[in-house]
């Protein structure tokens, strides 16, 4: 099967331009099939404070009532995808930029919880493999922004690790598909304090044996069990570290490679 | 050949949500080809002032300053380019939103003129032809925002009608193009206070005529010598009139159709 690289960068790269610039540079010489998956950066949270709208975070989350929507919709479809698309074309990638709502591509429920709404928020119900597959064959570079809909015209604000993830296990049937997740840092640590401890590869078995000696705990769990999910959802590997060794999570010399 | 029908909408609609609900209503029973180009409406002007960015007007256009370029891509390529797109998804159009910039669909140069400086506002210099063909043999619906790309990094604001007459002309050497500019007017009027008389079909020839008497002057002159442009440049026919009526327009039944 053909390799597909679902790559997921956060804020950290958004909001700084030249680390964006060297990541944008780095994706342009990926040989082979890749998708582009951006999170939002402090952009809208700055823009919110600007135009007066108050930002509600409740356990972390932020609830996105309708004017932070448009909000979001306007900084991460609008400003941020297209921006990332225009360098790409400077550096001759043939991308495109899609939120969920094109192509149909990610299509979302509000996700319902008795307890906090959290406005309007998406969970993912179904990914539109065949359009990816189609857009895939005409040799695009995806660009992904973390905006889903209801199929009923409601946008919807939705993760954009659970988007890049989806998107991996809906694409595995088709492809070798390995899933990167750039974060800030160098990868699954055996010393949070040591960024040079990175463990550099997991497994089913490493990480049961990990989580007994307290060597994994607390924050880090959430994000290898997601790991997990995916390999059990047929992508072949999750490489967890720093964005702007992008070159070298891919070729298994820097982060941390999940597999089952 | 196909029909292809390029439909243009400017912001009397995209500002008016009832009028942009009935004009995507009518959009989704087109049967065959069809791309949608809409304008900006007052959104990013009031963007703009609650923001504090001062708006430049020189000769009726708009200078789009950094600050600007980054309000209009927001609004047109992210909130009203989605929010369109999710209205077609709930109607069942498989759509997809674009700006000039994803697929390298319009590569524009920064506007120079020695007297005037109009900021990142954008001239076409190309349309991408294969990819929107690529597109269509897909099945989408294509709905274009007015930003384009320099090629090399930079976003520009490029004027809809502009771009809709672009993509037209492009597009005719494999389909049977049909360009439909809907505005505010029932189509070009004999007599400019009354909606009812509108000239339902204009050539040449009559145009002459028409300019001779006196009957068709001022603003309306440059959208006809615009419309023959197009016309030269091998599309089929130029429709001019309400956005509204777009089946009429498009059955010939209302506005005015331009002709060679």
């Amino acid at each position: 099967m053909e390799k597909l690289y679902v790559i997921k960068i956060g804020g950290n790269i958004v909001d700084n331009p030249t680390l964006l610039t060297n990541f944008l540079t780095a994706f342009s010489t990926i040989e082979g099939q890749a998708i582009l998956v951006h999170g939002g950066g402090k952009l809208a949270t700055s823009l919110a404070t600007t135009l007066g709208v108050e930002q509600t975070m409740v356990e972390g989350r932020r609830i996105t009532d309708g004017e932070t929507l448009k909000i979001v919709t306007m900084v991460y479809a609008g400003y941020i995808n297209k921006n990332i698309i225009a360098q790409l074309q400077a550096l001759h990638v043939n991308a495109m930029g899609l939120s969920g709502v094109d192509g149909n591509l990610l299509k979302a429920h509000k996700r319902a919880n008795a307890n906090i709404d959290y406005g309007f928020v998406g969970d993912i119900d179904s990914v539109n493999q065949a359009f990816i597959q189609q857009q895939l064959a005409n040799q695009l570079r995806l660009v992904v922004a973390p905006i889903t809909h209801d199929g009923a015209g409601q946008l919807l604000n939705t993760n954009a690790d659970t988007i890049a993830q989806s998107i991996a296990v809906s694409m595995s049937g088709l492809y070798e598909v390995h899933l990167v997740y750039g974060f800030e840092k160098e990868g699954v640590l055996a010393d949070v304090t040591n960024e040079g401890s990175v463990i550099s590869s997991i497994n089913n078995l490493t990480y049961s044996q990990l989580k007994k000696e307290n060597v994994i705990f607390e924050g880090m769990i959430p994000k290898i069990d997601n790991a997990f999910l995916a390999l059990n959802g047929g992508v072949q590997s999750v490489i967890i570290g720093k964005a702007e060794k992008l070159i070298e999570l891919m070729n298994g010399t820097a982060g941390t490679t999940i597999t089952n």
